[in-house]
């Protein structure tokens, strides 16, 4: 991240990318109720720090559709706090904004009413999706405060063109298609029907092909069943589009993949939090920053520092006990305390050397663990017992096992 | 209205008084549901025309505590056409903030981020109080998105203190007291232990006696029970206030009206929407514009023209029909019938001649009416069948008739 001391150049776009932040997710957990929040803090941090033209969220923004007040107004409080200021907008938006935000008319920074230095654009996930009467989002309230620049929303869901925004700083043009969360079946109907349409700029000054193509969009990217209708395939895409920000999915592959048509490649932050004990989850976590001048790009990731430290394993309990020995719960305990502490020490070694008291601070959250217990051929434990010995050890002693058999 | 043409002067406060704006009421309802809301923007349009120096809300702004999120947006959306722009803002804050505003701790004006011109101070009322997990109420909300300054939430009911907004304006000091609702029960006990406290402002500059002091609340009014601690009595106020504006009282009694102790005015501005079909809520609705000068004042009451026609009014079935006769079904609900239509046609003939085409479609509105029927010796008429003939004629058909017998 060395190369990002400096602001970027006059034809650059440096855009801060993330995806899934679940800002609101266990709110009343006693330990883990302010992770969300501080993650959210430490990407917005980045994005001042390295000077980004804009940030981009890929949807599930927030984890409940509802957002608590407390969880609305902190978030509102921490938007506040980063994205307004004098620092001028380095770039322009030249696309018909009543088409890319239909329910407010303008971008943000364009609000003479309003003070913006740090734009935001967004896009809503399934979790933050527009519900109950007039379809609003919980994206919708923060584009009428201003805080977000809210686009991707379809609304006739039998026809769903797409419109770019169209941003241009100094020579490089960046066309942003944006697609908030829509049930993939359904998309995957409409895609096949022909009912959506990425329409293509047009605009005297500049050719069409000398637009850089990034497109956002919340679905899944890979099959969940047999029939093949729950994702979105990259064949599905138009060839057109350069770049891809996927959201919905939370491992962290940051680094953009080519296609398997060849033509686009894809970048997925993975969500800032981990709201499932999942090995796709315990994958570091980061979030990206692009940097697209003229029709290349690079991507930096950056390695989010409040994350919880997060480690998942599976033990085979036959391989640690005899059977026949008719192995009592107090040995079964032991094999799997054992474990876990091992577990919780691995993750003190992965821990980078402390610099400063603060990032010690940090450094110390407790951490999750995951260990998936095969127990085929002996008894299920006590877990509420077992977990009363790691409170105050991992943050998550009541579920740090999970369990199964054959 | 005509003394209004021209701005205040530069020692004038002029203030837009309004309270229970309940915006969101019958929100699912085919025929009324933009009524709070067109009421709530024409009152908005009032503070222009009239050139206030700011809005004072007293509480219940919105209906539900947690509003839908369409009644959420629609709200910010008006906010931001009346709040926001060029034209400064000619008084000054001079208070501790932190204390008047300890959530957000400033005045929404004083944000150099943000271009305000028409400042609105409110407090919360019943419908809208602070709940959940941080004690956050939708005006929290607001303010956070800069659309109002929200005042007078007592954290710690053992301990209330009061602390007033201190404005001035050329030679005017206004010391703005704000108390949202607290249960009556709770805030009458904390009165009688002296838990209550109103901060009288200290200032180098200005005599203690040279202050306005104006407070606003949202309580009972009058006994609603026997017990007699379910309302806050007006002698339980401090004797050194001059003015108070008074929500949650419904029925407009805008008029100030000298204390019973003498020594200060009440002004209860009412509801701008009849949310009960009572004789109360049937009262004229009126918004004030109050006028503050050195030690005087005026209030220039203005009538409200988007709200509903309403009227009610008792029939006694026995005084228009013989028992004796075994008068049917139909007989009833023919003199009923005939009371609702002369109901109405009093409504047309109240109505002012109309002046242009926007007044007219206004005043076009269908009316409430509420017809209270006492049946005594008769049998209850069969009420839908009744409303049938009254679709499109009245806005409430199903229940423009309430029955009861001795
Ligand atoms: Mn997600
Ligand atoms: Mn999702
Ligand atoms: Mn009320
Ligand atoms: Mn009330």
């Amino acid at each position: 991240t060395e190369i990002l001391s400096q602001p970027p150049d006059g034809d650059t776009f440096r855009i801060l990318v993330t995806t899934d932040n679940h800002i609101g997710y266990l709110e009343d957990d006693e330990v883990r109720k302010d992770d969300s929040h501080n993650t959210f803090e430490e990407i917005m941090q980045y994005a001042k720090q390295y000077q980004v033209d804009f940030v981009l969220f890929g949807g599930d923004l927030f984890h409940d559709n509802k957002p608590s007040r407390a969880t609305f107004f902190r978030t509102m409080q921490t938007l506040r706090r980063y994205t307004l200021g004098d620092e001028p907008v380095r770039f322009q938006v030249i696309s018909d904004q009543s088409k890319n935000f239909p329910e407010t008319g303008v971008v943000n920074f364009q609000d003479p009413n309003v003070n913006i230095s740090l734009p935001i654009f967004g896009i809503h996930g399934n979790h933050d999706d527009p519900a109950g009467v007039g379809g609003y989002s919980c994206m919708d309230l923060l584009h009428s405060s201003k805080f977000v620049n809210y686009f991707g929303k379809a609304t006739q869901i039998d026809d769903i063109k797409i419109f770019p925004v169209l941003l241009e700083k100094g020579s490089t043009k960046l066309a942003l298609y944006g697609l908030g969360n829509i049930r993939d079946e359904r998309l995957h109907r409409a895609f096949y029907s022909n009912k959506v349409s990425w329409i293509r700029p047009v605009c005297d000054r500049i050719k069409t092909e000398d637009w850089f193509n990034l497109a956002v969009l919340h679905q899944n990217r890979t099959k969940h069943s047999q029939h093949g209708k729950n994702f979105i395939g990259e064949g599905m895409l138009p060839q057109f589009l350069d770049m891809i920000v996927w959201g919905h999915e939370h491992e962290c592959l940051i680094e953009p993949e080519e296609s398997s048509t060849g033509r686009f490649f894809v970048t997925q932050p993975g969500s800032s939090i981990a709201t499932s004990l999942s090995q796709g989850e315990s994958v570091k976590k980061h979030v990206g920053i692009l940097e697209i001048k003229g029709e290349n790009y690079r991507l930096i990731s950056v390695p989010l520092q409040t994350t919880r430290p997060f480690k998942i394993q599976t033990v085979v309990l036959r391989e640690h006990l005899d059977q026949g020995d008719g192995a009592d719960q107090k040995q079964v305990e032991e094999v799997l305390a054992h474990h876990v502490r091992a577990m919780i020490e691995d993750l003190e070694k992965e821990r980078p050397p402390s610099e400063d008291e603060v990032f010690d601070a940090k450094s110390r959250m407790l951490p999750l663990i995951r260990l998936r217990v095969d127990y085929t051929g002996f008894d299920k434990i006590n877990t509420s017992r077992f977990a009363h010995q790691f409170v105050g050890v991992v943050a998550n002693p009541k579920i740090c096992c999970s369990f199964s058999n054959k």
